[in-house]
């Protein structure tokens, strides 16, 4: 795929819609990816995302240490890979190994891009006063890259259980939201 | 439509998706309803929500004062009315009778539910420690409703600048994850 640089500027349209991420940390030379549902944008410009990562998961010490991760917006294609990430633990598994997953070096932080996921938002933590209460992470988007040829990816959307919802048609409406 | 008492603990699947909700608020007498994208799951049980109320919108200060809102699901059905309310604000338009949105007592908090809305969510405020900084709110929901007829709701998903994706299919896959 063909992978550009993406505007800061229109970084929430790809997160606002819900879909599920792959997160991507990289501690003590061990990367690891871990399937994320709970986020939400917070800020326009810089982008400033807000997710939840559990003090269950192998991935919350490297991103408290670290301070730095990707996040890969998956479509279609990978559920199963989704559904792999998910279901199992980087404490034991070398994901990208297991489920056939393509590391590719960010420009500004040290984990990796998913070479196989159609948009790649590589961030630093700022903000982890909730994360003691809610394990709660605020981060920044300091780049973003898309590949420009999909223009309305079906992304998965998780509603529990096992079951996603599948991104259907976009309609187009007279807005003066942003 | 059918409006049934929802499970706590199922609450994460009908907000996972990142569907668009319409926030409604009540301070002085005065109802009004805001269109949002900006939330995420925090917990499961009790279900806490995360979401974004920018002090510029006409709710941040029915929220901040009386710590209570209902999170409105719609469906496709109601797209120019999510749209409607998010062009409009509530200090100059009576949101619930400029489009034709039916408000109904709810069970444990000030704000009304939303009729033509499939389901609805009575929340209070919980956390405002990120309120000055983001504009961030944590909020419990403390009673559910849904219309238990409709099981692929096909919910509106901002994508910006009046773009909606639609919900579409929903797949089953193995997972462990809830």
């Amino acid at each position: 795929m063909t992978r550009r640089s993406f505007p800061m500027s229109k970084v929430y349209g790809l997160l606002e819609p819900g879909p599920v991420v792959l997160l991507t940390t990289s501690h003590k030379a061990i990367a690891n990816v871990m399937t994320m549902s709970w986020h939400t944008m917070m800020e326009f410009e810089p982008p400033l995302v807000g997710c939840i990562v559990s003090q269950n998961n192998f991935s919350f010490t490297a991103l408290k240490v670290t301070r730095q991760c990707v996040l890969n917006v998956p479509t279609t294609e990978l559920a199963s890979k989704v559904v792999g990430c998910g279901n199992t633990s980087g404490r034991r598994v070398d994901k990208f190994e297991a489920f056939g997953l393509t590391p590719v070096p960010a420009a500004m932080v040290a984990p990796p891009l998913i070479a196989e996921c159609y948009a790649n938002l590589e961030c630093r933590v700022v903000d982890t006063r909730l994360m003691n209460r809610y394990d709660f992470f605020v981060l920044e988007v300091i780049k973003a890259w898309v590949d420009p040829a999909r223009k309305d990816p079906r992304t998965l959307h998780h509603r529990g259980r096992g079951a996603f919802m599948v991104a259907g048609n976009t309609i187009r409406l007279p807005s003066n939201m942003k």
